[in-house]
């Protein structure tokens, strides 16, 4: 996990282009985003769903949606400040969908992020309401938050953000997983299903949100499109593969938990080395998407490349 | 449960004003609704999900908000067309509240509207899923359908519904409601709370989202707001009385729930007959804040009587 107090250094980076330091960088948006969150939410009656929303919202994280929509958001001509809205909406909606995945009828997760689950502090009842507070609030935040948006623009975006998580994206994404859970022959197109829905979805709901509200030419749309899919799948190699390796204390949650619960994953089909080398091609896919946008593509590159480079 | 095959007598229907037949506006509302809520989700893969949504979004009901916010879009000079996609919103959002209401973790219900509930269908996992999916769906399609209608006007409409779902509205409605089962001495603004969040909010918001769509004046939309408050609490009395008075067969749900469960009632503080009588005043104030609109609110005022007509 990269945090301000924690960031990784930037050996870990390859082909980190120079004078670009992607660990500055990130534990600087990461505070831009925490405290937009923290300022989010605010504890009020009935505190106890207050309390567990914001429990889970803050506990940490990559942030990597938020960074991503507020990165192409700049990337296409627009600021921080009119992409800020959405980037916390996208953590509020990947917030909900783990404490929603980590519940006993789901995935069963007692720890998330080095923490106890929001289920087992609050109670199944109270995490499936956060879980739905979360989701909902997501939109009226966007919606009442945005400034220097053109109203259809930002229509549009309600409606990815919808998409991206509704029975078309992660939801569709989970249970495919579910269903997969324990059976003999997963394929590697169902696998990639999972992941195009489950991960990918939102990860390319972030990307382009964030291009939309500056308004981006369809031709950025694409090429973001693309860089958005390859991380994703990417991401989730990486995940899988560090699953296998990485201990319980680098993951911050259960680790060996797939092989546990004989879930299909990369490196069961493909082994750890293909996986990784898999994972690397993506990446360079992703990043020869950008190509054509030089210097201003820097930090989506050097997010590219992070997420092979990472160990948690 | 009103529908198309099983219309209530108009008998039933207090101060009925001459010339509209409230069973035939509503059976005809209720096709309209049913047939775009059949149109607006396609079975695809992953099947299972699909079909988990469309079980409990077509598994019957009064579609009450929809109603309420086709005919506050035409009070306001508005089209049922206009107002179509957003009133399907409105039902998919209940629906998932519904579905996330009887699961065992919270409500443990078995029946709804005669059915069994989604979770003893489809199980607990598939259920969450499955609203968490309407959930989101409602923005996406709400935003994507609606037409002629200013994108600005839309953002408010996502906006209200955000609102009146999250822990502002119904999620906290359910929150106070969870914590007060079992309690002493549930006081009567403690209840009210309850069923202004967890009935109200989307009940409100059915009857001004139907209005804002059509640009209603403010003062139309005050008149409204009163109007569903009062008809929210209504209802709410007259689903506690019900409770307790109505048979298994009536309600389509395990009747005398609430006092098997502890459940803090308006019965249990005011008894049937005086909580008879606030349900009658509720709906009496509903329909003076509509004074002012003559024959327009004809069926506004005529669903605020049926309201404490109705025996299921």
């Amino acid at each position: 996990m990269i945090s301000a107090e924690n960031p990784q250094t930037p050996s870990l980076v390859k082909d980190a282009p120079d004078g670009f330091l992607l660990p500055d960088y990130l534990s600087q948006r990461q505070q831009v985003v925490v405290e937009a969150l923290d300022a989010s939410i605010s504890v009020v009656y009935p505190e106890k769903i207050y309390e567990a929303m914001r429990y889970s919202l803050l506990a940490g994280g990559k942030r990597l949606r938020p960074i991503l929509c507020l990165a192409t958001c700049e990337l296409a001509g627009g600021t921080v400040e009119m992409a800020l809205p959405t980037a916390c909406a996208l953590e509020m909606v990947h917030t909900m969908s783990l404490i929603h995945d980590d519940l006993p009828a789901m995935d069963n997760d007692d720890y998330r992020r080095g923490k106890l689950t929001n289920h087992k502090v609050y109670g199944e009842d109270i995490a499936i309401l956060a879980g739905d507070g979360l989701l909902a609030y997501a939109f009226e935040f966007l919606t009442m938050q945005t400034q220097d948006v053109a109203p259809a623009r930002l229509l549009k975006v309600v409606a990815r953000l919808g998409h991206a998580v509704a029975a078309t994206g992660l939801v569709g994404g989970q249970v495919v997983d579910l269903e997969s859970e324990g059976a003999e022959d997963i394929t590697l197109s169902t696998l990639d299903f999972i992941h195009l829905h489950k991960t990918g979805a939102l990860l390319e709901a972030s990307v382009l949100s964030g291009a939309e509200l500056a308004d981006a030419p369809k031709k950025m749309l694409e090429h973001l499109s693309q860089y958005a899919r390859n991380i994703g799948l990417a991401f989730q190699i990486v995940d899988d593969v560090l699953d296998v390796t990485a201990t319980r204390e680098q993951l911050g949650k259960t680790a060996g938990k797939d092989l546990q619960s004989q879930k299909a994953t990369y490196p069961s089909l493909w082994g750890i080395e293909e996986s990784k080398q898999q994972a690397q091609r993506l990446v360079d896919e992703a990043k020869a998407a950008l190509a054509d946008y030089g210097e201003q593509a820097l930090p989506l590159m050097a997010i590219a490349d992070f997420i092979t480079a990472r160990q948690s």
